[in-house]
């Protein structure tokens, strides 16, 4: 690929973004504030989609929502529709307009924000994801979000992962890209996935064809080892994921008076729980597996007839992972043989493993250096996983290019942690850096 | 066995008696139906004992509650405050008085009644059970408390063992006894005992010192096996039991990004469960283990870091039973260890093994034949548990007799099922069949 | 039960075959010496037979072995062809005669001896089983073999459940009845039977019809917590039994460099025998389940691609055994299918559920106590199995009875143990009551 | 890097080398051809050493065997005395020196042969493994040894890794270099190691002091997934190990009569196996686990009392091999305490990670070139463990330098399988190489 041509107002153009950043920075902060008070699940996000869509449609962005950016049959890990119901309701009650919910039903949350310049030029896109976690927030005094009174207002939901600081970078974005609409050609669409907790969002998204014509992509992610001040053009090492939703049935009898009557579902769980866990590693490459979640049983005295579980495998690559669920799979139906109880086992979701473009990230890289920020070149290394990777794939097979940036942050602890809390500081900082990025990607 | 001289107006009791039930079979069902619609769990039994004690004195028994007939310090399983809290408010809501709630704050939802005849003679007692199972009740057609109108309208709990049948023949028993009083010499304790699903309450009850006089005590059971219009002056084959709670604490961890950091608590269960159902088969006498409900994990992420089983382990004798409680802590702990999570072992409830007085059996018997009842002689042999046994023992170690008796009903399904239901034709001479038994060890 | 008549000479004759006894003391102890020096397992006893068949001949038995006794096809868990071939040469090198070995190529070593008195009457038999077990006999010197030099020559087996003593006895018997045959009517069979430890060897001689005549059958055990000087005429409570041999077939791979290639037989074991042990308990009569032995593996770096495991189950009724071997059954499979093995389950051994006569273990009883014995007439009740029942099972379904009786010996250490011995001073007693109530049962 | 200057000799010493290895190659074959027909395992290779040391002294190198080169604190995974004896019998009959054998009782079977030229110069080092392994050689025609006549004579073990191969270049290096004696500076030490299998030889041997005055080490290797005709000159992505020998003692009983008595030995084996696969996967390094061997029990009808299992751990990096092993022993200890049984771990071996050093890596690759041998630059990437990596360490630790090359070779099949053999052509080739290298060390 050759080097692009430089307009000579790129000097220009960042320092505008930066006084720009800064005089948002109080405004992002109050966003992510609002949005860590509100914390919702995948495919529950009605009040923060909402918020994005009102937000993005007064910059003047045409705002697509619903089934047209989430494709219906691809959608995984769809919570019931009593708890559907129970988080629009509970969104409703919190001042969400009655329309957008409307949009949103059955919960539609995706939301992508398109500004066309009128101007020739690639299309560029931004995603960041808008779920929290099922994690309760602590309460201590230490945590800031205890002290400073934004804690989440959801019993057991909690933004501990940062996805409130990334809604809130994507609409400072927005803004920035709004105000200089003027001076920019091609298009920008902005992408707000539901659901990135799981791998649940992003393949959906991707099949609706909302990317199918972007040039460059990016992804973020905030904080992940990484110290403030300091930003990551690459990320590297999201392992692949599936996913999968196991359900034991057996059949209920009593335990003293007739327990050979009965089929052991919790029995079978617990077999192939301690099978999972024992799946071969392979020299193939880096796997997990884990059993997040168990429950099983009515009562003390009663054979237990169901179980469920909520089980993930994941890989280095794709054919480690594939391994990994054809194994997993296996164990389970053997539990369930043994048990003699039937089983059923849903994909609820799945990641790909990521891979950055990097000719995309040299140049992600080299602007940044120019607008004078603190860029470590190397990518940066992670595991765990990430579904941007659905999207990054689905854009890098039509030819266009795609990376995955981080926004350090100091950090008071871990990722999924019941005290996590992200730098604020940064938020600005991190708007202004995406800003330039796409700007120069536009150009 | 020496033949105790008999009084000439027995037979005119028995016939008085049977009058008097016939009347009360239409109370007893609509007191049946309307305990089916609200049942209680364990501790939580506020509405149906206020209305056990309110009936108990309109009949002129003086009525104990409270901690004086439920030794604080011997009530196992005792739920937390605040669902304490909740049900206490459910039965207020449901119009229970706020005086008699008081008396059972903490869930002290024992009762005992006491006629005394101001003559002198033996002390008498029947115990009933008052408390529900956590089951989903049936909503088919075909289920009677369904097409009726009268099934459980807590969701989720249900009357599905018959103790609300019970408390319908124990309150029908105490209006006939009152009714008779001026014809009998001695006192009769009616104890409506709490908890009796997880043998939880018999213990405190025990320890109060409540049943400490009594010289002749029945506990009865309806169904069972036994065909309506059958009553069993014995039931033996009980199980002795001991209820574990156990929870699990590890340490969470991303399941991807540091696994190993993590201490798994579900893991932990999961192979305490494999063990405890392979925990070695006695020749010194039957023996049971059930797993009964199994919770662990947060999410499917994030290696768990709780875990708790409701377990419980059984024994023909009181040294099997011993055995497997002993292993079964062996084997909890060395999951906990393996897994390097902590453990606790609480203890939930234990019954002993029911031993019936011959010598009473046979009384009964021959007052149940001469009264014109269908007696079977043969002591119904079941398995389970009931924790009446701790009773029993009570009373049999203070040098009284004890027996616990079946009173038949066809029955549509299985005890502890969703569609259970008791044939309500059977109340009445129930109540009847209990009162000519005590009425004649009155005397 | 009326009363059979008598001959006159009963009380001489008792005293006739006590006198024999006596005499046969000095014999039955070397016999029963020479025998536990040189143990065989099922199948392999060829040195034992032979001797059996040898002496049987001497005293005017017709003697049979070979398929003859042993249905071919109704063997179980014959040994292979080199471990028969090894056993054989062993016998040979120890003097055995060739010609009775060629009679038992294959592994034929049951032996029936028959002792046609040429007048009429009933065929009465009495069975003793002859083989021995793999256990290391213990070497210390309170071991009485080890003190007078007659333990155990060959290295891992040993006689550690009296079957020497049995086939001792079985020969003091031939030789009292031989004695008497003049003063006899009728047929006696003594029934040599091999492979009674894992259930082998009762199976195929009930096949083979040699028992379909017998009017009334006696088997027979020493010891087995009944006192030296007092005998049962019934023995109760062994439990049915279904021996399975379980091989597992994987794929080896090394364990560093590519693990995910493997196929884990000794992990499927492993899982397998964890599931074995959990099989539920039934309230329809007591069970037991064990993996006596696993054996799996090649080497450390290995996934291992070989597991084998014995395993047995039992029920005290042949509904509850079967329903342990098909549960047993689903779990193997279930385990094999978990880790992608293949299994194979082979029926290695079946025992029934006893049943001993009333009639006759009332006449045994009274013939005993006729001849002066101390007899306990209370059925001795065990645990554990014994193939005899196959045996009486067949004779019972033709129309004979048939009990097992107890000779008590005092013990130093339990059955099976590798300091299990005899009292000798029983066996010359045991084998006059054995004849006493043969010929009692001939008139 | 700094270019070392060379003698101009360099182009000539290679075709000398070269020519003597062609000269070479029918002995080396024959002397592969013996080995391979006599494997020895670890610390039994009495014939193997003997034949070494034998040849070593006619070559005129000094000769040093027994505990001056194998610490005797340090052997790790010894077989026992009875084991040692046969094997040292076997040797015996074969036809080995009494004196070598004398020199060797015991097991110890290392090896070192030191050539010193008496002109100063560096020590340079070679090391080659011995010993062979406890499967069963394939006899299927297709198998060359099979086919040709030379398989293993000792059923169960064979040379199933190409030790055998390793040895024969070692004595090709011995013979070349003893040629060029002359010609050469410094001291060389023909290092011949037992017990790599396993991981047991390296530790004693390093901890002799025999390699911490080398200044270059190599160690070698055929095979590995390198064709023939290609060396590579450092070989990476070895994992660290740790081996386990694990052994429980529960308490044995009768199946049937009193399995409660029992302490199941098997049955925590099998909890301990599944568990330890169950070890969590690390995100700081690749893992591995595997338990290659598991025995237990006596008996169908007895509850095991002994279970012994062969694990071992692996890891990316000493601490993540440190974390598998301390979790394994909490397992293990779990198992034990939740069956009550004993249990005894005992470390049986140990590697560290392997690095090879860069500077030697570059210099070997050069001379390998500059003889116009095939070099692949990039380090041969493996997985599995190798001991060699604990001289090498220490070689490291004393400021010399260490590599470990691969000498291709076809393979038909894979390291430790039945139907593994090397490619005979490339043991001329590859002593070879070794030569050049080592020369050019000594330089």
């Amino acid at each position: 690929m050759t080097k692009m041509s430089r307009r000579t107002s790129s000097s220009d153009l960042h320092e505008k973004i930066r006084d720009l950043a800064v005089k948002l920075a109080p405004e992002l902060t109050a966003i992510r504030r609002d949005l860590h008070r509100h914390p919702e699940l995948a495919w529950t996000e009605f009040r923060t989609a909402a918020i994005v869509a009102q937000r993005l449609e007064e910059l003047g962005f045409e705002v697509l929502t619903g089934p047209e950016v989430c494709s219906p049959e691809h959608r995984l890990g769809v919570p019931d529709d009593e708890t559907l119901e129970q988080a629009h309701r509970r969104a409703l009650d919190a001042g969400t307009s009655p329309e957008r919910l409307a949009a949103m039903r059955g919960g539609y949350t995706g939301v992508v924000g398109i500004l066309d310049t009128g101007r020739p030029g690639p299309v560029v896109a931004l995603r960041v994801d808008i779920d929290a976690l099922p994690i309760e927030e602590a309460g201590e005094e230490e945590h800031r979000p205890a002290q400073e009174g934004f804690s989440s207002a959801h019993r057991g939901l909690m933004h501990a992962c940062g996805h409130d600081a990334h809604t809130a970078m994507g609409l400072g974005v927005a803004q920035i890209l709004a105000h200089l609409k003027e001076e920019l050609s091609g298009t920008v669409k902005l992408v707000f996935q539901p659901g990135e907790e799981g791998g649940r969002g992003a393949l959906p998204m991707a099949h609706s064809g909302i990317v199918d014509d972007v040039d460059h992509f990016l992804g973020v992610h905030i904080g992940m080892g990484v110290p403030s001040g300091v930003i990551h053009p690459a990320v590297t090492g999201f392992l692949a994921s599936r996913k999968l939703d196991v359900s034991f049935s057996g059949r209920a009898a009593h335990a003293g008076a007739g327990p050979q009557e009965g089929r052991n579902a919790l029995l079978a769980a617990a077999h192939a729980t301690t099978a999972l866990y024992g799946i071969s590693r392979s020299s193939a490459g880096d796997t997990r597996v884990n059993v997040g979640t168990l429950h099983a049983g009515s009562g003390r005295n009663v054979i237990a007839d169901s179980a469920t579980m909520l089980v993930e495998v994941r890989g280095a690559a794709d054919e480690v992972t594939e391994y990994m669920a054809s194994r997993a799979r296996k164990v389970i139906e053997g539990a369930a043989l043994a048990q003699e109880v039937d089983v059923e086992i849903v994909a609820a979701g799945s990641t790909t493993v990521m891979s950055c473009d990097e000719q995309l990230v040299r140049t992600v890289e080299e602007t940044w250096r120019q607008a004078g920020l603190t860029v470590e070149p190397e990518p940066h290394r992670v595991t765990g996983s990430e579904d941007c990777s659905v999207l990054m794939s689905r854009v890098q097979q039509r030819g266009g290019a795609a990376t995955y940036v981080a926004v350090g942050s100091d950090l008071p602890t871990g990722h999924h942690t019941r005290t996590f809390d992200v730098d604020e500081g940064v938020l600005a900082p991190g708007a202004q850096a995406l800003a330039i990025a796409l700007v120069r990607l536009l150009n």
